[in-house]
């Protein structure tokens, strides 16, 4: 289902909930259940509404004109509403009348990409799912795993991987909820009418509004939102978080990932990770895949917050650009969420090279460490000043820190042998990592897990 | 305070927070404070804190060396440190090594940046309740105020002044919600250390730290989010769905005031709204104030999403641009807010006018009423053919759509003369737009009101 | 062809030139073209490339599992190759092993979109082509066609409707031709290998490149770009800017569309600017197509910007994530430009109404000039101030401008019954305009017409 | 003069060029010659000319107040010229009459804005001829230096340093040559008067626009670009794809000067990369200046793009938000640029290092040689099968890659052992790369050096 040229901005579930059938889908589902409701309160006959369900069939439809169409109109709804009516026409033409009675096309074309998007939800929430719980997995399992702090890039002093993995866990896990109450808002019919008043349905109009969101396991707003988009950009927006926190953990995989470092492996195997013309290659696929995907949505975030700016009652550009925009948002955050699961699931972490990294450092990244603890004996400006000759040296000589602190008097004087030794080791210079660490985790602990 | 190219940009207060003195005012804020709590709980010597205390005056440092060594050290944390420990060396070299303990320069310029946030939300927010407020108030004064609505911007059938102003009224009243949430989530102390562990505070530093958030007023987070920007991309996002809506209420009125339309007007007077070549100019200052601002907020809410992808414990170069997008975002969207609350307070709306603009469509609006009129007798698509001829006639002949509709005869069989009378009659096809209005507004009524 | 999803954001031509199909082609004319060439050169045997040329049949793949393995490796390239090999394979073991000779996956899909691209260019540029040749004979007839001008959608001075379709028609060519020099720029065939040195084909590499080049009808770079994208973020913002353009137009028409301003038109008919609940509507159905495609455009220039920095010699998802971006972009412009070229064709402009328009300002739009005239006698500041309550007692008595103006006794002292009776004659005010609109047109006569 | 919240997004000169001082000259400066222009032609006096050109002076002007005005008035035009006639108006009323005679606010503001940008040309291009200087030196020590290539961050087979930094330098210098040309389309001056028509002038208009453009050393266009923003669009477009070349330059350094790569070092000293805590750090502090100011900038060229579609003659919030986006764009692409130069000029490159990574691979890079080399004798499946296996036996047991492929019979059956030597050589595996060098530098010859 997928198209090729997509293979890398959605998963085959989210191509399929965005392809033409599902779409037609959805917004027949509207016009049957509209049709239904409506009999049910004898607004049309209940023999109009069960021809209407009867002639819904997406593939009895003609994708191609119905495209042609909806450019000439600038809404799908037109030639959908005409395709239905001229299937249940050929039927019973006196059923034909009551299609869409009461509704305009926006009604129908709104209400559908809501109904696709409460099928994205647990699309997207079981994924989700799937990595906190790997995440979590791995949080707990290298709480005390040291590895280098990195700042811009360089060696800093020792964390943990399980305070790193903590702090993707914790915010993928907000991103999440965000998400959820996101959606919750979203999950809205769309029943205005022409005009947004359901002037066609006389005083029955909330009823019916009612009826229909119930029908269709939607929530029914307090009006029509036909030309307030808030909702949907926020939902959007929650997608941003979150796929900004994807590619951060994607982002430090990958870097962990290179051969110089080589902390983390992705699982390889075949036609994963590979190149086609360097057999030893063993790609971030998944880092790639999340990268790739999650790259585009600050923009097209940013299309739909500009598009808001909607002209009075329907706008003319800004509501038609919105489908491919949601989707393109929804498929390429459900990717890079499903590539980070399947990443999380495969990975393999090294602690001795995590080990061998710090010591590779030759103890500098303890300056601090030394800095702080002259500080106390003779002034942190006194401090820093040997610390800084004593890293300037040990980089000169390559002789590790320790070393050359060790044959400084100053130093010597304030610092005994048991203090220099205990200098390098990085588990006595943790901080509260680990409590950190099991904040973080502690934080994520309301999200379902079977 | 505000630079001549931010008039467009900023507000006054808003533009004052984020100035130099400001800035430094929070950056030290932190300083003075976290030297406060570290005395309290003897880590450092008090006297050390009050001269620390005494020194941090933004007015005794030298902005224009601090940018230099900003950019030097890519981070502003690392000059305002040097500064205050010279500032206080100068007093008290013992206590100046007691500056920033156990910090590092994210620290200060992260919980900076959420002081200063801190301070915009009241801003925001009570020029929100103000805009609120007033639309209430319209939206109640308007309920029976009726007017074209508009799709695609023709004109379609009728709505009423009360509902349009209703629906903007909630969506900005949702945008407060969410961005008050945003604050809320967003206002959190960093306080991690070099690497996110506090390990040069050893076993305190979670102690420190809560000390420290309360000091401050600020909330403690479950861990230092150096690394993780969620919150405030998610703090950005509302300022960015808000501006939407904001957008969306001054482009609707920005449209009323057209000279072709004449329904709504902002307040003109010496120096609002006039044109340095046109003395008859009545411009919509307030709304093109409001698009202006609003125009680049999607573009930095993108960047600040992009700029999420932060590699391992601080990025290269994604969290050293934050400052000025944030700063640009709440600039932005405060001056969004000011200028619609501002033309709220002074719209002038003419019943007269919309009601004229109604009438001059010659009753084609009513085109959908006449065709569900019809429908019920002789079937839809028999009543659309009737209609649509009628619709073209009246535009052919210049001629109202009902007396078309009188002069034929498949019509006058089906509708007399009473529901002819009625059928352009605007009042009977608003439909449950005044429930709508009533549910809208009701939705409201939880902002704090004085 | 075109997903019902994608109606408001693409052509089928366009459509069709990022299909499943196309890209395969693509992608195989580059191996085939690079196997011919290879043969050429002695490079590999000759009926190797033959039966790689019979088995490049884009219908002999599986574009599923081509999908699959895509997210695999993290690029098209790498299950392309595999699947070709494979075809070959069962024709000629042999032959099989000299697919992809010395190239990288990247050659192959970086390539296949220039190709690609190539076949865009003229589809663009044709109903550009078409675009301009309308505007150029819609500016020479209206020359003469007075309408008010509007500036913050307020009612200005008159101008000219060619002078207006003008503006559009220049910056429309503008655009032309910087997208026409992008695309040249960028049709250029990538070939490096695996880190772009072209080690596998070791000195040969240059002329192997310069052969493909030329059987591709590409231009040769000075090397490869595998890593610098900017010819491509080139092209990108270059419909960017177009788009830009073409949605300034759209909205113009849009705007002179609204029923209470009427002075133009887009043809109407069957199916086209039709509404499913308002048979009287004729929407601005072109512009409302132009308009919601180019709202995604800028988000998408923008990820393509951000995307540029590219780690290394591959990148980890910013190169993966252009595809669609591209796709995207070229597609909306072309779109874009198609409807607009539509809406151009059918335009209908109403003289009438744009006089009447200009009536309507009961003459305040010649507020400057009456101040022009006055100021040459009574100076500036006096003239300013004698207009300004001329315009004010115009708009409370609802009276002309020149009328009140008569009645003013400083007014008359200065300006006689001639100067009053033309004052509001909009031919007399048009300054230069028609001039600016012949320098417009002509600037525009390097366009190719047939 | 740089705030110190934008020390990472201008520079200190760009800072100043758009100052209120700046700002406010570069307004006068339009306002005083076009009086003189005006005076010439004997359309104002030759005395009010004077006068003006006497009163125009930024520091008389109370900036304050202006923005509050420009707020009311929606564009700062209208306060700028209100306070020059009051400044005139003390000295001289009569003169006061004649300040900008004929112009609208608009005029004012675009052309000072272009005089700014006038001034910005040379401020970016030193930089830029500064960088690509600096680049092309390097490019040519380094033609020989090996280094390992990397795609995806994984070690990829060799390049040179040389070709790297001549593919920096090739991109750059391409943005170069487009930001020249933009610049050049761009720096044009802006005289409309109210609607576009200048009509205020009579039949001079085009006369006294001549004048004007060239009295401010600025072309003159075939017509007012009031409402058609496209080359100032491809201006922001030119910065933003020469930021991304920027940026991609930054992004590779900061990887090399990872400590675990080390290949690659800025320049430290006092002040410059260190870090508040961590004495030992030597940060990538251009790289991260570069990264961090080039972060806003798609978003900016995004805004700017969707503010393109502007309302008729002059638009309602499109026009008013550009000069902070363009100053913003601008600002942030000039810092890059001297970052960049700046981390140029003071880069420290490894060779050894190099080597040693290229070496720590243990060979495997080499597999795609291996496989050519053997393909041609046993065909590609059976090769690729060969290399495969031995890269996981190299991994597995830690030994180089030759070593492994020395002891398997089918591999030495067709490689000799001085084939299995020279494997692991880089120089012999570099096919042309340095033809592409040097063609990559060549292309960049057209920059003026002096």
């Amino acid at each position: 289902m997928t198209r090729l040229i997509d293979s890398l901005s959605t998963t085959d579930a989210l191509a399929e909930l965005f392809s033409d059938h599902s779409m037609l889908q959805a917004m027949l589902t509207f016009e049957v259940a509209l049709a239904r409701v409506e009999a049910r309160r004898k607004i049309i006959p209940k023999s109009a509404a069960e021809e209407i369900a009867k002639a819904a069939r997406p593939d009895a439809m003609d994708v191609s004109s119905m495209v042609q169409e909806t450019r000439l109109s600038a809404t799908p709804g037109v030639p959908l509403v005409k395709a239905l009516t001229q299937l249940v026409r050929t039927k019973n033409p006196v059923a034909a009348g009551y299609v869409h009675w009461g509704a305009t096309s926006q009604d129908a074309c709104d209400t559908a990409l809501v109904l696709l998007l409460k099928r994205a939800q647990p699309i997207l929430e079981s994924d989700l799912l799937r990595l906190e719980k790997l995440l979590r997995r791995l949080a707990d399992q290298h709480g005390q795993t040291v590895m280098p702090g990195r700042t811009l890039l360089q060696a800093a002093g020792p964390i943990t991987f399980g305070l790193k993995v903590a702090g993707w866990l914790a915010a993928i896990h907000r991103g999440h909820i965000r998400l959820k109450a996101s959606f919750q808002e979203s999950l809205l019919l769309q029943l205005g009418g022409a005009t947004g008043t359901l002037a066609a349905l006389g005083k029955d109009g909330i009823q019916i509004g009612k009826d229909l969101a119930k029908e269709l396991g939607l929530n029914y707003p307090e009006a029509p939102w036909h030309a307030h988009r808030d909702r949907l950009a926020n939902l959007l927006c929650s997608c941003g978080v979150l796929a900004g926190s994807l590619g951060k953990m994607a982002r430090d995989i990958s870097l962990l990932m290179q051969a110089e470092v080589a902390e983390a492996a992705e699982r390889t195997g075949p036609g994963r990770g590979g190149s086609s013309s360097m057999p030893h290659k063993a790609n971030p696929a998944g880092c790639t895949q999340a990268l790739a995907a999650i790259n585009g949505v600050p923009g097209m975030v940013s299309a739909f917050l500009s598009a808001m700016v909607q002209e009075q009652e329907r706008a003319v550009g800004g509501w038609q650009s919105e489908w491919p925009i949601v989707a393109g948002v929804i498929q390429r955050t459900g990717l890079a969420v499903a590539a980070m699961a399947e990443a999380a699931e495969g990975l393999t972490i090294n602690p001795a090279r995590m080990r061998a990294n710090l010591d590779a450092t030759r103890g500098v990244i303890f300056a601090e460490k030394a800095t702080m603890l002259l500080a106390g004996k003779i002034g942190r400006d006194a401090a820093r000043k040997l610390v800084e000759e004593a890293v300037r040296r040990s980089s000169d000589e390559q002789r590790r820190f320790r070393s050359i602190l060790s044959e400084m008097p100053e130093v010597r004087k304030h610092l005994d042998a048991a203090a220099l030794r205990n200098l390098e080791s990085p588990q006595q210079y943790l901080g509260v990592a680990d409590e950190f660490r099991k904040r973080l985790v502690d934080s994520t602990k309301d999200s379902k897990e079977s």
